[in-house]
């Protein structure tokens, strides 16, 4: 299959395009490589050294003697959106590129308009190159978890039927987001549904849960493979934070009470579930929504988890409950369906004390990169 | 009050910013008058003549005594937006200050990107001035009651109670918007509520129906205070668009079967809710939704009845069927509520023989300013 990786460099992106790769897929790859700024911008680096996107292709080229074409540009320039669809006619999008962080979505008024503004306009752009260019294209579509917020009722994917008044209907399950990030890709999902509705696209939104981790098979070959791993305040995610926290010996961070339930995958996950979505396509002119996660857990559970696998490897690690940044409810009921990528045949990595331990290693190993100045919270929501 | 109409050059903002000075509040209009050029854009112009905004707010002042203070800009520009907030210091702002056609968002590409990012980008702006110049102002948004599409339940006012699963919660009423219009105010309503929930804001999202009329106590004094209206296949809306074209002898033009129903309420009772609406405001931090709407029509009963007025009239009139431009269907349920406004003391004025018999009148008048090439519908859904 022809499959271009939109934000091919990316956490999510790279890992994604290697494991196409080395299953035989054409893959492209088309990225702004603008993440690499916000790194510049907010004083930060990956934990991970990760190399320029022309040295890991050509690594991979090394290793696998496969070739991963690439294409730098903005999704929010349209001509180069349509050159790289004439040129390489992709039969699948898989759409990471976007601004995928909610504090940064809150540092100010121009991080907001800026996060909503990149992140929609973008999508609408690979929605016409679809429709203008190679009609037959799945979009799939990474989505997010938090698009649903905290409602008192089991979150279903993506639609809900209601009975109401003596009536009864399938409607777009109801959307309660966190923040402006998150409302960009509510956004995005509105967009996605009138144009498979109006035009006949095929496309897939992967609600996703956060990802944890960041070894796959591919990415641990050699250092010029290696993915990004982030444990700042504004792009550091929990889990793979507190690991890193843990490592350096900096408090594990829990906003407020820690009660806040999330849904979290593997990174080996993301990968697959791309996969079963990318080889069983949607129909065209459906929007097919997948909860893409494999467990549920309190922020505060993880946090005294990592902390339990640190002490056991010798490690003292401190929960610190900062005052929470975010408007959220610290404690809520939240239970999200999510077998409908099961049923394709997902087979879950579950979360493991082996995986905390190794993300804890990995940390220690490169803990000379890390800038204490930057893992507290900046942004705040009020 | 102090009250800000932005888009006050506008067909509902004019007509808005005069029954609040009428009724003796502080009133200043905020506009790009980025309306008159999407006129020449698209080579039409309102049927009646409409002065320079300059113009109409001099007669103004010559038949009341009374001063409508003008900022013109465009709110998409936050500095404009900061100056006119700390400048007039509104206790309540009126947005209509966006891109209202859904036929001009579905144009092509570039009108669809415009029209989202306008709308999204003019709405965080103004809630951002909110938040850090005047956080008590009540913020009175426009919506459409496009946002919900055609559900086969019955249209609750932005909120609807759900059982799932031995559960309950009130949640956001889902929503189906029908073009990329619709759509930006559906983004808008998400971005609203959020900020409301994060910042205390307090607003009221008018979800409105299609407006018909042109007339109100005071646009109808003299030409110079006229208000515009629209007969063009983008802007033109159904019932105004059917009696100007029975009025100059163009086919009244249903698009395909004219099943569909719709909201629809008199411009007179658009300012009359406007201003409910900012004498009751929302709480702090409410997110308060009112379907704004006193009437449901299907578009070909609206034709039958404009046809049968013309035909007593002595004006022959025909009912052509297009095919439809538009992704939609044509036969289904539709029932909103529309309570909240009544409660408030909303008294409507429904639709009368009389106000057909009217807009058929005001269009002969002033039928040597259409120009009958723009009248079919030329943006196509598909």
């Amino acid at each position: 299959m022809r499959i271009l990786i939109a934000g091919g460099d990316g956490f999510c992106g790279w890992p994604t395009a290697l494991h196409f790769s080395a299953r035989g897929h054409e893959v492209a790859i088309v990225d702004s490589l603008i993440r690499r700024q916000w790194d510049e911008e907010l004083g930060t680096q990956s934990l991970t050294p990760i190399y320029s996107l022309e040295e890991r292709v050509s690594a991979w080229k090394e290793h696998s003697g496969r070739e991963i074409r690439t294409y730098i540009g903005d999704l929010t320039d349209y001509s180069l959106v349509e050159r790289v669809f004439r040129d390489f006619q992709p039969e699948a999008v898989v759409h990471y590129a976007e601004q995928r962080s909610a504090p940064y979505s809150m540092i100010d008024r121009e991080h907001a308009v800026f996060t909503q503004v990149n992140n929609v306009v973008g999508t609408l752009n690979v929605l016409y190159a679809i429709k203008e260019i190679t009609p037959d294209c799945h979009l799939i579509k990474l989505g997010t978890m938090g698009e649903y917020g905290t409602p008192n009722i089991d979150i279903e994917e993506g639609y809900i039927r209601i009975q109401h008044k003596g009536r009864e209907d399938v409607l777009p399950y109801p959307k309660q987001p966190f923040s402006f990030y998150h409302l960009s890709k509510v956004h995005d999902s509105h967009n996605i549904m009138f144009a498979c509705k109006a035009w006949g696209i095929r496309a897939t939104d992967l609600n996703q849960g956060v990802v944890y981790g960041l070894w796959t098979d591919e990415t641990r070959v050699e250092e010029r493979l290696f993915n990004r791993v982030d444990y700042d305040g504004v792009f550091g995610t929990a889990l793979n934070r507190f690991c890193i926290q843990a490592a350096v010996g900096h408090d594990l961070t829990v906003y407020g009470k820690g009660g806040q339930t999330r849904a979290f995958l593997d990174i080996r996950d993301t990968v697959q579930c791309v996969e079963l979505a990318a080889l069983h396509p949607a129909d065209a002119g459906e929007f097919r929504v997948f909860n893409q996660f494999t467990e549920q857990f309190s922020v505060l559970e993880l946090a005294q988890r990592v902390k339990r696998v640190a002490e056991e490897m010798g490690i003292r690690a401190n929960i610190a409950h900062l005052p929470n940044p975010r408007v959220e409810k610290e404690e809520h009921y939240y239970n999200a369906v999510h077998t409908k990528l099961i049923d394709l045949g997902l087979k879950p990595h579950l979360l493991s004390d082996d995986i905390i331990r190794e993300l804890i290693l990995t940390a220690q190993r490169y803990k000379d990169r890390v800038n204490f100045d930057v893992i507290k919270p900046t942004a705040s929501w009020r």
